[in-house]
């Protein structure tokens, strides 16, 4: 079992309706050997796959993707939300993603300039539920007429939707830890073979 | 001259109102060389304070400070920007920080089960002018009875009166680059001698 599966076991909280609360290495508190072992992990994957930059959102997806981006010595960009007001629209690639978690939906963008053709770009976030965060970096990514080389996924939900609609959108994703359910009731967690 | 002063010169764009934008290497795109240098620099720096924790605040400080702490080998922890509304009063340390460049006033917070008295914080930021946003992380390291070890910046203003307030606080402060003017209508920036 993997530094993170184990972590995840001894101090992931569950709360009621199957939400796993990983604060305490992840998500505000971070452990930096949780982040060695996922940097190695990415880079043992996605080391042939000619990554020139590390994107990720705001704000618990920028650890693990600086230190996967020093691992590969690329440029790391993460994309800021900010609500439609304070958009200077011409100088941002801009998506919409909504948050089941926080039930809103929100801007995303990043500078035009960070992003071009020629990148090939490693998405990286902390969890994959959903997926829209995921698809809304993919969706940035697009427009700036750069490739998608992958995607790494801390956390992956297996049993929400995200994983499936990233592989039907043709990309090769990397989660480090696949959870196949959480039973609140029980507080028990059960892991999904693969990555 | 340290790497990133010479970032600053190549890169820095200066904006009108002696403001420095920083944006391709330490801002939205973070560049892996930059990191690793003020990860060793800190290091060199504060290696000797008993340093248990390194703290910092959301989004553009979170990059610097997991690197410098993978480089200790302690946890890593980002103070949250909230609305008043969403607090859960019992179970945050938090405090009002005023930014001067977006003209408002946030809650910062923590959850207090990461900051406990025996803590020596490193608190760790990317930019240092006013010094509202440190001396908010100062303030909930108080509210825990943990203790303030060191204050580490990547770039400090030195016009402004952020490293005298947190010096005046007893605080031992060290940045990376020291900025002693910026020019807009020359488009010159000069530095100020020591860290």
């Amino acid at each position: 079992m993997s530094y993170l599966a184990d972590k995840i076991l001894q101090e992931g909280l569950i709360l009621p309706n199957n939400v796993l609360k990983i604060d305490s290495f992840l998500n505000q508190q971070i452990d930096p050997t949780v982040m060695k072992a996922i940097e190695e992990e990415f880079y043992a994957y996605f080391q042939n796959h000619g990554i020139s930059k590390v994107l990720t959102i705001e704000a618990s997806g920028i650890a693990p993707a600086i230190m996967v981006a020093a691992h590969f010595d690329v440029p790391m960009l993460f994309a800021k939300k900010a609500l439609p007001s304070t958009l200077q629209k011409d100088a941002y690639y801009q998506t919409q993603v909504h948050s089941y978690t926080k039930n809103t939906t929100y801007q995303v963008l990043v500078s035009k300039q960070y992003l071009s053709p020629a990148d090939q770009v490693l998405i990286i976030d902390d969890f994959l539920a959903n997926g829209d965060a995921a698809m809304g970096l993919v969706d940035l990514v697009a427009q700036a007429g750069a490739t998608v080389a992958g995607v790494g996924i801390c956390v992956e939900k297996s049993f929400q939707p995200g994983r499936e609609r990233l592989e039907r959108a043709g990309l090769d994703v990397y989660a480090s830890v696949r959870i196949a359910a959480i039973d609140s009731e029980r507080q028990t967690i059960s892991f999904a073979p693969g990555h």
